[in-house]
């Protein structure tokens, strides 16, 4: 099959019989639910731009594994061109959408498995690795969105997986037969869940022997038996549900969006399996997972953020301000913050290097100090877009009171701004700007760069780990002159 | 009339006739308008408080004009005893309402008008002084909410009021009659209007002889023939409409608002006058205005930062994660920051000195340093907030699904953190959170810090202006040793 | 007696028999030291300006002890006014010297041990309270300057004073006579040592009854028998020694110092002695000692940082980019952070409250919040002057180069700026700042900001203790509708 | 002649007859004075580790104008990966010298006189390419360090080149002679000038017709007729005269050193000339020049803060506090900062690019953000060093008094801290420590971390040029769905 468009893409989820709640009911038609929609068509886009010759280079790939041309996506990264190019694509498609396209995911647990059941059949002499290279041909042949699962609900953070009142609260094997495994547990904030065909479910911390039953990863479709997804509400998420509030919505076409995943004994073939109790090999796993999805964030996030910037710009000239010095310097300071995320989006894949099984891993110190201004920076650059879009952005009417016959006029006469600029207008880039800063999108910019691919303090840890600060009290002895 | 209780503040407001607009509507009965009435509840806070005894010396004061006791909110402050406990009574509240409570622009302006019309009345030989003496005796006497309104539309901001293409996007006098002035134009960004007995208008900026028809400053009812309110959408804002939602709002009692005041041909009587075309001192009045507001920013957010900073603390306890030496440290950075503003909060005040009418001002320069950290600090306090938070605080579902028959009980299940806490207490912390970070309140918190009682750019000018750089240039050279 | 003359303080040192040691070597005559001299005439400054009408209000006070006219660095705090003005002294202080005066630890001695000997007293039945009246009305009739000495060298930072190997590693001890104590041991970082005619002996770290011998108070002559002090090196120390470098200097006749004082078996008079082995009131002491001093910081530090914002500015001026809107900017933003450290100084002042004894404690939270930020902003000011300033200001050749007959003109032609300005006066200003931002003063004003009065760390656990959480998590509880 | 040892390096100096003024003298023997010496040490390291196996890859390249192997400073970047090689050659360089080791400039003139000279040629005619590909290789054969000089004097900065007073301000011909040509003025802050075989001369900023006499780039060996350089003086530079003082120097061996370089009628043949008048392309090579050097603070700074952040994890442990979890973070963070900076020198060298003759350009928009970074993060991490650091690294006695009979074992008792470790060891780290924060290398990591290769607000104007504005508004545009 060859690559899908949008519309394919689209019309392959109504195929599915994916079981989502909202508001503590079923909904039968995800697909057209306006609350969901928005996040579909940000995934949508994925596909769309790899049929765009401008943008060939960077949304496909040649498959190592089949020859094919492939969705980069769906792609093990070759080199560290492939590295960079993977950081370009996601700077592209946060320029495309301004939120959360949510494949991202996938391909950081394609790689970050491959590597991994490549050392584990190498110890032990299994076979996950043929498994998993089997599965991933036809992900990408059929070119489909995968969620890349981690997080479970970890209930007392204090325990282990297998300490734990409820085992339910890790992922793990409940049953193992002679065709497969059955499962229990759930994995929460999951961005893409909804929107995917499939899920890659991994562990989510390093184990030890006693918790060798949650030591489990395999494939799953989305709507398998004892699958289902409850919706996370969100900022404004009703908003979306709204008539005649297009205007208000600020993006109105795409969005992002987070659910539960829960699986109820759900059965998982064998050949679908990619670990199962080599417990020593979950820490790993997460660490290289962790490490992709940490550069990602140097790539999707800048490309959110020079949306913001410019709507900034674009809010700076409307009210009249362009040209006042104090404004072109917050554009110029938002513009290197944003790029300094870039930098370290860049570095990490520029100084990538080989796995035993081929593909490319990511410089694990830099692609944490990555994640790490990832936690700071969007958040100063928001507040900056405040600062530039002025009180407006969260005083002004609603676009009801806009149309409205009896105050309308007054709306549109009092909220013009510079005179050559429609009143409309001026409505539309403020309320994107709120729906970056305070709005549904607040939620991806800010507090998904704030804890998505693991929380500040998990990033400090690892910088602390990967420093080498043994090297560096060497270096300082050895120039002051200390004899120990 | 005694100091209003809370119960007997609402009711005076339904006695009122105020027309307000919202989604393009008139509300009938905005008293018990669920958007509206958390807003309301927050100036209740006002009046009760008033009442208890633990409170009263902050909340009351003895008026200088009639010697009787009277609520602090409708005080000129006689020494900077005075004005110290005004930012302690705006932390008081900002405590017990996590948002604003909207009062204290009616304070602000009383004190600014009392020492500016003295000074006109001196100059000129008007009576603006006598008027607002007698108004504010009434104001006192009744125990009103008044709203201080400054803010005009202001159309092209490169332009002069008198060289719009509108005049209306200044408040103007368009006619002056034997018994009183006609006004038309609109006030922006008018946080208490709606929740105010009466509004008492300010020009917005300083004026030229050209512009003196926009020098004008009056009292009129809110429910006066002419006038009307259309109400700023927010984030969040239609969750308060919501059944069933308490839990989801984060903050199901208080809360803030916006809106647009409409003064359509609307005739106000001599007697209600304070400033009517001395165009040279729209400056001065402007000016004191924003400097007795921007010290109040120093008490309100930090009463709102201390809840904030509470909740933080509390997720983190619910969250199992309160003894993490990083979590211990950011609480410690939250506190450290919300008390510097705190300190700028006292200090303007504890600097401040008698006008020439009598009552006290704050210390200009540092009232404007004061505010220009409230443009900074809050933003940080919110994004450790999240941080300590955790991702769940917008991944989760909403009360509708923990509520639901079919999947409440995997809610309950797979969202139970420390084993001690009912999921039910960490989602309403978790929401209270959001609420103040990206929901509605985080309007009041952030985006308001940001631009009320003027933008960033407003303050450091001011810095400039009050810093005496010559002096300290004068310094340098005497220690350099520099004869010129 | 009088208060003193700079002059008269000056001659009064040489009366003493001080013995101190500067690189390896006894300084018969201490105070004509070109390196020590520009020390004693910041001391001296504080004798000044108490002579001048101008700054007469903020330079003396009336003593509640005897009703004469003294020093303020000698005074007990009366109320908020006096520790208000404690801080106003401080800072203008730090305008005319643009160094540390060194006399505050004297004052913030006074006034710590003051009301904890009351409370001893109260406790124990002892006399010190009596022994401390009568010594600081011999202070404050004499006009002295005293060495407030609390910090010990500390060894083995992991254990208490009596487990230490080497017990002298505090100051303690060594017997009890009936004529008095006899002391042994050291304080570190002691500034203004050298210059002060006695010292005001404190222990460091609260203390448990083991340490008994450790928890020990008392006042002794600079040049008492045992008593000798080692002097510091600091950055471009010997630049004051050499000819013919007034320009080299930056700041001729003002400077700081650092000692180590050593007492080597000190006999001490029972009159003399604060506290004597009650180890529960070390604590308290330590505290009180630690809160005035970090609100002198807020004081002294805001005086030097204008200077140097003002050598910033003038600096701008000789380079010709006085008008470049983002040096205005800068500026701006070193005053914003300059005057939030004053907001602080004046902050814990205003908050002040009455001890048992009947003298005035800062607010104690607040405080620290104020030493907080001085280890912050004063290396943010620092590093926007070193940016206004240019790199001139380190590649500049020195004095001897410009007055070279053989290359003076070729300095004097290449290093010229803005055609008006001298060269030398251009040189001056530049040096200035050099001496504020790597030089001699440099570790007055970022050093000594950093861990002058405890080190950041100190304050941190400080704000914890002070920050009353649960008091704000019950605030939060109420918001939210947390019931547990 | 083959790469040469670091010695050789040195005794080529010996050679030269540089003619070099310090404190106004004119120096004999400069290879060995005292003040001199340790920035020679630094240069010569790029030499030694030439010939280092284990760095042979980043210190050696492949000449592309020869095919021998080149010292790697003298080498035009052939790919990405040489420009990569660049940064990690200088940050090991860092490493080994912590300080300025002076040579890139050289390097980085090399390459962008080398595309730009392509260009003039291909545009008039000229030979200067051909001139210049004669000098490299000669430069490449002989190993020669070179000064790649660009700073003029500037005089009034409102005044472009020809309108200053004096013309002498910028680097001018005087005179065009059959042989070649003759110039004046001045070259200023030139680190590396002293030790340098020869110089390199460019503009130094983009011109118009009128200032076509400044438009002139030549080289010109150190010793030529009428060059000589005038030594800048910086903090704690005669400490390196002192005897006994090694401890005390923090850096013994190595360090950085300033100096203005006057051109007194120099004559240089027309061989050796690179631009003359060709004015329209003075701004494309400065602009060159700067972006290239803009990326080697993101290497060789980087570097530097290694062994800085080595040191303060020292000096924790030397204190015993190396386990308190604030000194762990604030070493995390250091490192981070420290990480972030060399992701920006990595990411503009990994997005380099051909220039049309052939060697590799970084990209100019991340080199601009890099070197914005480093203008703040070096004052953080030292901020940071100074607080783990402790307050005895500003009050410690000199080496002097620690070897004195009479006091040295006072000094040895008192400043011992951990039991195991000795005192000399714990003053050899804290002066390093000093010596970087506040002594002769805080000049380099520092004040020229915030100036070289331009000012912060210079790479402002370069990011704000570089940003797309336009392009990121049609983003938002697009996205908030507006048409104009």
């Amino acid at each position: 099959m060859p690559l899908m468009t949008g519309e394919q893409y689209i019309e392959s989820l109504r195929k599915l019989k994916t079981k989502v709640f909202v508001f503590g009911e079923r909904v039968e038609n995800f697909v057209d639910h306006p609350m969901i929609r928005p996040s579909i068509n940000s995934v949508a886009m994925t596909y769309e731009l790899a049929h765009d010759p401008q943008y060939e280079d960077l949304m496909t790939a040649t498959s190592n594994l089949t020859g094919n041309k492939v969705n980069r996506f769906c792609h093990l990264h070759q080199n560290t061109g492939d590295l960079i190019k993977k950081v370009k694509m996601q700077r592209l498609l946060g320029q495309k959408t301004a939120s959360c396209f949510q494949r991202c995911v996938g391909m950081d647990a394609f790689n970050s498995i491959w590597s991994t059941t490549y050392e584990i059949d190498k110890k032990h002499g299994t076979h996950y690795h043929e498994n998993f290279r089997k599965y991933l041909e036809y992900v990408q042949e059929n070119d489909l969105t995968i969620d890349g699962a981690m997080t479970d609900p970890k209930g007392d953070r204090s325990l282990a997986p297998s300490q734990q009142e409820d085992p339910d609260m890790f992922v793990h094997i409940v049953e193992k037969r002679e065709d497969g495994i059955v499962v229990r547990g759930a994995k929460a904030h999951q961005t893409g869940s909804i929107n995917s065909h499939e899920h890659l479910i991994m562990p989510t911390i390093a184990m030890k022997e006693d918790d060798k039953a949650f030591a489990v990863s395999f494939a799953v479709p989305s709507d398998a038996e004892g699958v289902f997804m409850i919706y996370g509400r969100q900022s404004c998420d009703t908003r979306k549900l709204e008539k005649n509030a297009d205007i208000d919505l600020g993006n109105k076409n795409f969005g992002g969006q987070e659910a539960l995943v829960v699986f109820d004994d759900v059965f998982i073939p064998w050949d679908k399996v990619f670990l199962c109790e080599e417990y020593e090999f979950a820490g790993v796993l997460v660490e290289r997972f962790a490490g992709y999805h940490r550069q990602s964030y140097g790539g999707c996030k800048v490309g959110v953020g020079d949306v913001l910037i410019g709507a900034a710009a674009v809010a700076a000239e409307y009210n009249g301000a362009s040209k006042a010095s104090h404004i072109k310097d917050k554009l110029i300071e938002m513009t290197h913050l944003n790029e300094t995320l870039y930098c370290c989006g860049i570095a990490c894949s520029a100084e990538g290097y080989p796995t035993e099984a081929g593909n490319y891993q990511i410089d694990m110190l830099l692609a944490n100090v990555c994640k790490q201004n990832v936690t700071r920076f969007p958040y100063e650059i928001g507040r900056l877009a405040e600062d530039i879009a002025g009180g407006l952005m969260v005083t002004m009417p609603s676009q009801a009171d806009f149309d409205s016959e009896e105050i309308g006029s007054y709306c549109h006469k009092y909220f013009k701004g510079n005179g050559k600029v429609s009143t409309e207008n001026r409505m539309r880039i403020l309320r994107f700007i709120e729906n970056m800063c305070l709005g549904s999108s607040a939620v991806g910019y800010r507090t998904e760069s704030m804890h998505g691919a693991g929380s500040p303090q998990a990033q400090r840890i690892m910088i602390a780990r990967q420093s080498n600060i043994e090297h560096k009290k060497e270096l300082a002895k050895n120039i002051a002159g200390i004899k120990e």
